[in-house]
C-alpha cells in the first residue's frame, strides 16, 4: 500500500470515527445517479462519476441521451485489437483529462469480461477472449486514467458475459474455470493498476448474486489480491443491501434515496449488521471519496483537438487486415485510379455501441470525406449508399453500387452490424450482419474484381463472402475519428498493425456455447469449462475463420533465433525467452509478437497452448529487432482444485512463438521441476484413493483398502479353471477401482460397523 | 394401483402398525450383501436380489468374482441395437425364470442413464442416448422380467453419466434438460411398466445425493409419476441416512449393521424423523416384499438350453451391419471359399463388461467354432491371433495374419476393446481400439481386398480404417451366444436388421463433452443442455461417421405414402400418422421406421429434431406393409422452466419419418394449436417484462415501466439535430430493455422509494 494510500485511509478512518450511524448508512448510496452524498458537517465532498469506457458520458440524470460533448474514442474490441498497451495507456490520460475538465472524479472502466460467445450484447466494450490480453490492456487503460488523477471502475466483477436476462441470470462455472478464465483479466488489472473502484455485476455467480459475494468480493478481491479501493454496485446491481455490506460492496448506484439506507440502519439496530464491519465498508469508500476529491484539478481544460487526432491513431492502429489478396491494398491514391465508396457507413459510419457507454462525441468523421480530403478532390470518388439504416437494401440500391463499382478501378464496400443489432442490453441472435449487407458485398464484387470490404462492427460476424473479395479490414467501432482511420489504411498513410484479439469461427455452430448461450430459466451452464476462444477452436479441431492473433500488414515479418535461458527450470525460477523478428518487406510496420505455452502432458484437460505474453514492436523495412519476454511460475501453473491453488505440475513445456494463435513458427521446449508440492488435507469425506496418494495417509491405505479387498484374501489357495481364475481377476479390478473411489466414512456402513468411527478417527488424527 | 398392490399395501400398513421402531429400522438397512431383514416374529419374510442387467449374477457375498452360473444375455448396446421391444420382454422373461430357479425375487435392472459422452465406462449397460427409445425398451424388459414374477429395479436415478468419482461427482444441470433428457427414460419406464424398483445413483444432482433428493424421489418419482415401489440405494449409495428416508429412499443396501439402524432410531427419538414418515416408508417397503415373496415359484427351473438359443437370436439381431461394399456380405458358405478368421476374439471373445453385472456364463460360444459348424468343418476356415489379450500385436503376429488373409477369399478380422478399457468404475480415456487392433486391420486390408471387420465393444469407438475394408459389424457385447450369432450374420443366416441407438462420432472433438467430461472437483457441468448424442451433431452441423438409428440390412427398403390424420390439431388432439414401407430387395428383413419432430420456430433451443415413435418391421421380398404412430400432446411439447410443466409452442411442426436419423425421405407437417396457455405468477422478483406478457399483469406495465422510462417524456417539445434525435432514440431503445430486464422489486431502490414497497405490493395483490 503507497504511504498516499495509507494517509487517505488514515483520515477515512478518523472521520468515520465522527460519523453517525446515519451518516454511514448515508454515505453507502448514492446522491442521485452520479454522485457520492456529501456530509457538510464533516467536510466530506461528494465525488461525480460517469460511464465510460470509451469516452466520458457526463450526463445529468439517468436519461442516457443527453451528455457533455466528450472524444468518442474507439470501443474495447478496437482498443484490444492494438495489443498496444503504451497507445491504451494514452487513450486512458486523454479521457481522465477530459474528466478532469469537467469535474468527473471517476471514469467507469474498463469493462473486461471475457467474450464466452461472440452474441454477447456487450462484448464491443469488452477487450478480448484471453484473460491474460484483457488483463494487461485493462492495466494500461487505468494506469493511464489514474496517471491524471482520475480514478476508475473495472467492470463487471464477475462472470458477467451475456446480456439476456442479465439481472437475474445465475452464472455457474466449476472453480478452476473461474479462476483459469473469468477472475484472471481482473486480477492482473488489480495487482497491477490498482483501480480506484471495482463494479461488481448484475449476475449471480454459482448462484450468490455478485452484489453480495463474499467469496468475490472479500476472499478473493479483497483477501487474495489486496484490492485497496471501493466496490460500487453496477447501476441497479444491488439485491439484499445488507449481505451486500457484509460481503463488500461499498456504494449502491444509483442513490436509493432512503430506501436502503433504511435497512442498514435496522440492520445495525437488530445486530445483524456489525457496526465494526460497517466502518470497515464505509472507511474504504471514504478513503477513495478523499483521494478524489483532492486529484481534481479545477480549471482544467482539454484539448479536444489533440484528442481527436489520438483516436484517428488509435484507430488506425486497432484496424485489422484480414485479406489482402494481389496486394490489393493500399490504394494507390497519387495515380489515377477511380475508387467507388459504397454502403452508407462511408458517410454514416457506425462507430460506437448502444447502452451507458454511448458518448456525446465532439466531432464525427467519415471515410468519404476523409478520403475525399487525402485524394486532394471528390472526382474520382465514386458514392453509392447500397442500404438503409437498418442493412435493408433495394434492387435500385443494387443497381447504383453496380454502376458505380463498376465505373472504378476498385470498389471498397463499408459494412456490418447496424446499431439496432448490437447493444448493452441485449445478446445478438446470429452471427450474420444484414442480409442487405451480403447482398451488397456479392452485386459490387460480381462487377469488379477489386473489391475491398471494411467492417464496422464489435464483435466477430460471418463473412459468406469471404472468397469473393479481394480485401478486408475489420474497422470494428472505430469511435469518432474512424473516418480518418479507415482512409489512412486504406491509402497506405497508416501500415495496418493490428491483431484480433477474438477468434472469428466459420459459423455459428462452431463457437463453444452453440447448443445454449444465453441459457434459459436464468440459469447458465459453463459447461466448456476453461475452452472459451481458441482454446475451444484448438481443444475441438475446429478452423476458424480467421484465429486469435491473427492480422496482416502490408509488410511483412521473419521470425528467428528463439533461445532459452534454460533447458530445464525449478517452478520458482524465472525463464528468460529471446528471440528475433525482423521486417523482410517494404514499408515499416509493427508486428504483434505473440508467447504461448503448452503443457506437454497434463494431469487436467489443458487447452492446447495458452497466451502468455505478447509485445508489439515497431521495424523499419530490413531493420530486425530482439525481443526477450521472462516467464514466471504462473506461466505455466494451472487451478488446482484439489488443493484451492495455483500448482505447477513438473515436466515438459512448449515455448511458441510467432504472430497468431495458429502461425507460431518458433518452438522450443522447457523441463519443469515442481519445488511446492501440496499436500491435501484429509477429511472423512475424502476418498480412499486419496490416503493412497497422501504422505501421511498412505500408511493407512492397505486398512482402508481391505475394509473391502478383504474379501478376495484366500488363506488356503483356492484351484480354478483359468475362465475362472480371469473372471476372479477381472472382479478385483472392478471392485479395487470401486473401493478406491468410496469416500472413507462410507467403509463404517459399508463393513458394517467392523471399521468404525473410531477407527477413522484415529485414522485422521495421525494424518493431519 | 392395481387391486392386488392395494391388498399388499393394506397388509404391509397392518404389519408396521405392529412393529416397534428398532423392527422398522432394521427393515429399512438389508441383511448382509443381498436380502432384505426377514422378521420372524410378524412373519415377514426376506427377499434376495442380484445384480443384472443382462444375466442373474447371484453371488454370496460383496466378492463379485463368483455366482451362479447363468445365461449371459446381451448387454443393453446390444439389446438397444435391436430396437425390438418384444424381444427385449422375451429376454426379461428368461432372466426371470432364471431368477425363480435360483430363488432370486429381484433383478437389479435395467440400467436406463443416458449416454452423454461416448467415454462413459458404464455404458455397455445403458441403452442409448435417446430418452424415448431407453424409455420404451426399459419398460419391455421390466414388463418381461415381472411378467414371471421377479421384480425389477430401475437405475441409476438420476443423471449418472460417469463412472469417474461417481461417489461424489455432482452433476450440474438445467431443469430444462433434466426433464427432457435426464429424466424421461425413467418416466417412460415407470409409468408403463411400474418396476418394483427403482435403484438411486451415487452421485449428486445439483448439490443434492441422489439418495437423499426429495426432488428426485419424493416430488418427481412419487407424485408425479405415481411411482408405487421402493426406492434402493445403490450399493454404498448412503450418505446421510435420515436425510434419505425423509427424501423417500427406502431401503439402503448393502446392510449397514446397526451403524444406520441406530441413526434412524436416534433421529425418531429426538423428533428429526417423524414415526408417520418412517411408516409411510417402511409401508412402501413392506409391500413390495410381500409381494416378492409370495411370487415366488419353488422349485421352479430355467430352460437353459433354451435361453441360450434365445441369447444367440437376440444376439444376432442387435449386430449393426455398418458398412457392406459390393455386397460382401453375407459370404457364400456354400461355395468353394476360403475364409480368414483373424484376431482373438475370433476364440475367445468379449462378450459382456466388467463390474457389478459381471456374468458366470453356462457357457460361452465363439465365432470360429461356430462358423466350422455352419460350414460344416474347419478345411477352408484359416485362423490367426493378431494380437494379445491387451489388444497387443507384433510382427510375428502381423505376419501370420497376412499370410492367412493372403490365402482366403475373404478375410474377417475381429476387433474392438479389451476388458481392460471398458467397465463399471472408470470412463473410458480414448474412444480408440487399441493401436494393435488398428495395425491388425490395416495389415490384413492391404494384403485382402475383400476384408470384413467384426467389432466387440460396448460403446461408441473411432475407426480410422472405415475407408480401408469393405465390410464393418458392429457386434456389440454379445453375450454368451455371440459366436453363433456373428456366424449366422455372416453367412447370412440371419439378415441384420439392428441399427445404432447411440451415434459414431468421427473423432472424440466432435462429441458433445469433449471439452470437460468428466468434469474436475467432483462437479461436472451438463452445459450441452439438452443437446446430446444426434441432438449435438444436428445442432453443431457436424456429420457423424455413423449416425444414430442407422444400419444396414442384405435388402433395401422403400418409404411411401405418409400421411397425417389432420393438418391441423389442438394439442389436445392425437395425430394418426400412417406410411408405407416395402421390401424392395431379394431376401427377408426388418426394417426399423423411425418418426421423428421438429418445430419449425421453437421459442426454447431446441434440437433440430426428436425421435418420438419408431417400430421394427418384417418384411418378405416385395412385401408392403401399412405402418401407423399416434402421436399425444407431449410428445410436440417442450419443459417449460417459467412455468414447470410441459408447454406446447403453437406452430407447425414437420413430421419426418425414414430408416435413420439422417435419412427421413418421408416429410409433412402439422399445425399444432395450444389450448392450454399457463399462467405465470407474478412475484416481486418478476421482472417487468413478465408483467407486460401477463393477462392481468399487463394493466399495470405502463406504471412499472414509467418508474425509469418517464425521464425521457417531455411535457413541451424539444428542438433536436437528427443527430441528436438520433441519439436520443438509441438511449431510449436502451433503456427499454434495462426496464425491461429489471425485476420489479428494483424499482422501489431505483426511484429513491418514489416507486414504493406497498404499490408494489397492491399490484402483485391485483395481478394474482
Amino acid at each position: 500500500m503507497s504511504k498516499q494510500s495509507k494517509d487517505y485511509k488514515a483520515r477515512a478512518q478518523e472521520l468515520v470515527s465522527q460519523m453517525t450511524l446515519e451518516e454511514k448508512a448515508l454515505l453507502l448510496s448514492g446522491n442521485g445517479a452520479w454522485t457520492t452524498h456529501p456530509i457538510a458537517r464533516l467536510g466530506i465532498p461528494s465525488i461525480f462519476m460517469t460511464d465510460g469506457p470509451h469516452g466520458l458520458r457526463k450526463a445529468q440524470g439517468l436519461n442516457i441521451s443527453e451528455s457533455v460533448p466528450a472524444t468518442c474514442f474507439p470501443t474495447a474490441s478496437s482498443l484490444a485489437s492494438t495489443w498496444n498497451t503504451e497507445l491504451i495507456q494514452q487513450v486512458g490520460a486523454a479521457m481522465a483529462r477530459e474528466c478532469q475538465a469537467n469535474d468527473v472524479q471517476l471514469l467507469l472502466g474498463p469493462g473486461i469480461n471475457m467474450k464466452r460467445s461472440p452474441l454477447g450484447g456487450r462484448n464491443f466494450e469488452y477487450f478480448s477472449e484471453d484473460p491474460l490480453l484483457a488483463g494487461q490492456l485493462a492495466a494500461s487503460y487505468i494506469q493511464g486514467v489514474q496517471s491524471e488523477g482520475v480514478g476508475t471502475s473495472l467492470k463487471h466483477f464477475a462472470v458477467n458475459n451475456q446480456e439476456f436476462e442479465r439481472m437475474v441470470n445465475d452464472s455457474n462455472l466449476d472453480e478452476r474455470t473461474l479462476r483459469e478464465i473469468y477472475l484472471p483479466a481482473f486480477e492482473i488489472a488489480i495487482t497491477q493498476a490498482q483501480p480506484w473502484s471495482v463494479m461488481c455485476a448484475y449476475n449471480k455467480v454459482n448462484g450468490v448474486y455478485a452484489s453480495e459475494n463474499p467469496l468475490l468480493l472479500e476472499q478473493i478481491l479483497r483477501k487474495e489480491w489486496e484490492f485497496e479501493g471501493f466496490v460500487v454496485s453496477d447501476w441497479g446491481a444491488v439485491h439484499d443491501r445488507v449481505k451486500g455490506v457484509l460481503a463488500g460492496l461499498h456504494l449502491e448506484m444509483p442513490g436509493s434515496g432512503d430506501v436502503n439506507r433504511k435497512k442498514i440502519i435496522e440492520a445495525v439496530n437488530a445486530g445483524q449488521l456489525p457496526v465494526s464491519r460497517l466502518d470497515e465498508v464505509v472507511g474504504a469508500l471514504l478513503a477513495v471519496v478523499l483521494k478524489a476529491s483532492e486529484s481534481r484539478r479545477s480549471g482544467a481544460r482539454a484539448d479536444l483537438e489533440q484528442h481527436h487526432v489520438l483516436a484517428r491513431q488509435v484507430a488506425g492502429e486497432s484496424i485489422v487486415l484480414l485479406k489482402n489478396e494481389d496486394h490489393l491494398l493500399p490504394v494507390d491514391v497519387g495515380g489515377k485510379k477511380k475508387i467507388a465508396l459504397i454502403g452508407a457507413f462511408a458517410k454514416d459510419p457506425r462507430y460506437q455501441g448502444a447502452g451507458s457507454s454511448q458518448v456525446n462525441p465532439t466531432r464525427i468523421s467519415n471515410a468519404y470525406d476523409e478520403l475525399v480530403a487525402l485524394v486532394g478532390g471528390s472526382e474520382r470518388i465514386g458514392y453509392a449508399s447500397g442500404y438503409d439504416s437498418e442493412g435493408v437494401t433495394t434492387a435500385q440500391l443494387l443497381d447504383e453500387a453496380r454502376q458505380q463499382a463498376k465505373d472504378a478501378d476498385v470498389a471498397i464496400v463499408f459494412a456490418g452490424l447496424p446499431d439496432s443489432h448490437e447493444s448493452e442490453g441485449f445478446d445478438r441472435a446470429s452471427l450474420d450482419i444484414p442480409e442487405g449487407h451480403n447482398r451488397l458485398i456479392d452485386a459490387v464484387s460480381q462487377v469488379q474484381p477489386n473489391t475491398v470490404v471494411v467492417l464496422m462492427n464489435g464483435s466477430a460476424i460471418t463473412l459468406p463472402w469471404v472468397g469473393r473479395v479481394k480485401a478486408i479490414l475489420e474497422a470494428w467501432l472505430t469511435g469518432q475519428a474512424g473516418g480518418g482511420a479507415i482512409a489512412d489504411i486504406l491509402t497506405g498513410k497508416v501500415n495496418p498493425s493490428a491483431k484480433l484479439a477474438e477468434t472469428f469461427p466459420q459459423r455459428l455452430e462452431d463457437t463453444p456455447t452453440a447448443t445454449e448461450f444465453p441459457g434459459l430459466n436464468q440459469q447458465a451452464y459453463y459447461g466448456e469449462g476453461v475452452f472459451i476462444g481458441y482454446r475451444y477452436y484448438d481443444k475441438k479441431n475446429i478452423t476458424p475463420l480467421f484465429p486469435f492473433g491473427f492480422g496482416l500488414s502490408y509488410t511483412t515479418f521473419a521470425y528467428s533465433d528463439l533461445t532459452l535461458g534454460a533447458q530445464s527450470i525449478k517452478d520458482t525460477d524465472s525463464l528468460t525467452v529471446q528471440l528475433k523478428v525482423k521486417n523482410t518487406g517494404k514499408v515499416a510496420g509493427k508486428e504483434i509478437v505473440q508467447l504461448y505455452i503448452r503443457e506437454d502432458r497434463p494431469v487436467v484437460s489443458r487447452p492446447d497452448k495458452e497466451l502468455k505474453a505478447f509485445t508489439k514492436v515497431a521495424l523499419e523495412p530490413g531493420q530486425e529487432k530482439t525481443v526477450t519476454f521472462t516467464l514466471k511460475r504462473r506461466d505455466f501453473a494451472y487451478y488446482d482444485t484439489t488443493h484451492h491453488r495455483w500448482t505447477v505440475n513438473p515436466g515438459r513445456f512448449d515455448i511458441l512463438v510467432g504472430g497468431s494463435s495458429r502461425d507460431l513458427p518458433l518452438r522450443k521446449h522447457v523441463q519443469v521441476e515442481t519445488t511446492q508440492v501440496p499436500v491435501p488435507k484429509l477429511t472423512r469425506e475424502s476418498m480412499v484413493k486419496e490416503f493412497k496418494n497422501h504422505p501421511k495417509g498412505k500408511a493407512f491405505y492397505p486398512q482402508l483398502k481391505n475394509v473391502i479387498m478383504g474379501s478376495f484374501e484366500e488363506p488356503t489357495p483356492v484351484k480354478r479353471t483359468p475362465r475362472e481364475e480371469y473372471a476372479r481377476k477381472k472382479a478385483e479390478m472392478s471392485t479395487l477401482v470401486f473401493v478406491n473411489d468410496m469416500p472413507a466414512y462410507k467403509l463404517i456402513a459399508f463393513s458394517e460397523g467392523k471399521f468404525t468411527e473410531q477407527m477413522l478417527n484415529d485414522i485422521l488424527a495421525q494424518v493431519q
